[in-house]
């Protein structure tokens, strides 16, 4: 018989979550405002910031299609590619050793990707795992997980980090996440966190005490009935919010996400394609469109924070069409709004 | 390891797709038209006659929370209650024992339900399941079947029925299913046909056989994906319509429905509930909701696809939230157009 607790263990093992950074540098994302909201602050009057956190890594994928080795991966480097299609600098936070590609920096730099917070420990291996899809490609075994420079990560935040509007706190651990909140000398706009079970399992106290202080939590189905032990997703994010978070996304994958945030709630499809290559960082390139876009736009509002979702999954619905990151590069606005256009017209009907 | 196949074929084993009857009658209901649509047909111009075929049954249901015994079910009970909500008179073709409860089948006429197409088998027993959910409610076991009256059911359309405007061809054998089709006058306005992963396993070339006569096939996503032999859904629809089908829709339970027509692509979310005592007979209620709106409008255009989906999914949310047929009695249009109205919210959003 099935063991959906087995399954989804597997389904989202932590180092599935990485974190690779990667700066690229692109004109400034328009927004396709066709429904001009008067108002609404003007991109060009603000200061953009959003600072990233996460893992930077080397991946080894196998599906039950292709496979792919010693690929680019992990949480910051989908989450601040994702994000650079909206503001920049993305200035992120992580650890790599010196065998990373220079090359794969030298494009994260050209894309707007802000790499100072990026320690580079020399004579040191990147962190490194391996994994293998399931016939469906919604779970997934992890073959490897080498930690090397992420076994003593201490992030540390550079100067100019410190006053950051926008904070996207990829799937790390609690203690982790805390320390960067801890070395911020203001309280961002939004702090908004990336979690999984394996830190409910292993760290419930110390992601607790962090969620108290963060505006948005994402997480997936399975991990948000953990989290507050309640079956119904409806009341399962009541007893989330009451944990902190005001705004919660629960992510479904290819079933799309649900936001939550008062009595208000909102469902974004998953955009149904030809052909899913490789589902590693969607989650990720989800969270780093999602914040990217409440970055450029600097509108907390429900409506806003929608669109947010909209972006964050029509961002994960490239990410899954290539191996690592490569259907992430060299997008461009037009690409992306007409990606939008096409969740807007799946879901449209009239009554 | 969880074995996908196995969950799936639990989850819709055969017997779990049963047809019951109850004539339901209610005012006409008043299609919330906040958009008009100019040159549509008005609805007093038309008589609209629907055929609901099925099972009409008794189940046992044991849920992780809760557990029913010996009540109302079969896929044309809630084919039909559904139905009779948007359209009457709702024409059934089924078979009982003299066991059923002479008050449901009262109350299924007083709502519109014509019983003439309705077998009664003296000293027989009406068809009976018996089944298990999963703790999430989306896998199921079958403890019991008890064929009785379906082991030799022969279907025979009344004179009155032989000129069906609109056809539901619930779950059965497909040959019951062309033995329908064989007896009608003319050619219906639209047939639509529900069919399981246990008619491709065991007789799938009276399958393809039906198949090429009907116009609207809604299905699972497993089973889209068994009789396509495709994974991608887009794929696997193409692939399904070239069998006959012009319309297809594809049911993800808990996680929606996709409806492809031509080019066309539309995506209906499932509405998250506070609580979800009993999925049985969700996707015969989605049937009867979706086919009772399309001969009620008389509009096949894809825009009341997509309406006559959303109503559908609409039915099917207050399917669930009892058990039985419970929660489908005594429904006015004003419940159901909030129902639908929430639906709209939900997905709701502007780029």
């Amino acid at each position: 018989m099935s063991n959906p607790k087995k399954i989804q263990s597997l389904r989202r093992n932590f180092f599935s979550y990485r974190i690779y950074l990667f700066p690229l540098k692109m004109a400034g994302y328009a927004r396709p405002d066709r429904h001009p909201r008067p108002g609404r602050p003007s991109n060009q009057d603000r200061t953009m910031s959003l600072v990233a956190v996460g893992t930077v890594a080397f991946d080894d994928i196998v599906t039950p299609f292709s496979r792919a080795e010693r690929v680019v991966g992990g949480a910051c480097t989908y989450i601040s590619l994702a994000a650079s299609y909206f503001v920049k600098p993305v200035r992120i936070v992580s650890v790599i050793g010196d065998d990373f590609p220079e090359e794969t920096l030298d494009y994260l730099r050209a894309q707007g990707v802000d790499l100072e917070g990026l320690q580079i420990k020399a004579g040191e291996k990147s962190f490194f795992w391996a994994g293998k899809y399931d016939r469906d490609l919604n779970s997934r075994d992890t073959l490897d997980t080498q930690l090397n420079v992420l076994a003593d990560f201490d992030p540390v935040l550079p100067e100019g980090y410190r006053d950051a509007e926008y904070l996207m706190l990829g799937n790390l651990t609690p203690q982790v996440q805390m320390r960067v909140l801890e070395q911020l000398k203001s309280r961002p706009k939004l702090v908004a966190l990336d979690t999984m079970n394996f830190w409910m399992d292993t760290a419930l106290d110390d992601l607790l005490k962090v969620l108290k202080k963060v505006d948005v939590l994402t997480i997936n189905d399975e991990e948000a009935r953990q989290l507050s032990g309640e079956h119904s997703l409806l009341k399962a994010a009541q007893v989330i919010r009451n944990m902190g978070p005001k705004y919660l996304v629960i992510k479904k994958g290819e079933h799309g996400a649900l936001l939550f945030h008062g009595d208000d709630m909102f469902f974004a499809p998953a955009l149904p394609l030809i052909e899913v290559i490789d589902p590693t960082g969607a989650g990720d390139t989800f969270a780093g469109g999602f914040a990217g876009w409440l970055a450029q736009s600097g509108d907390l509002s429900f409506d806003n924070m929608k669109r947010a979702v909209i972006y964050g999954s029509a961002m994960a619905s490239f990410c899954v069409e290539k191996f690592s990151i490569e259907r992430l590069k060299g997008l461009t606005p037009a690409v992306i709004r007409d990606r939008v256009q096409k969740f807007a017209d799946l879901v449209h009907f009239q009554i």
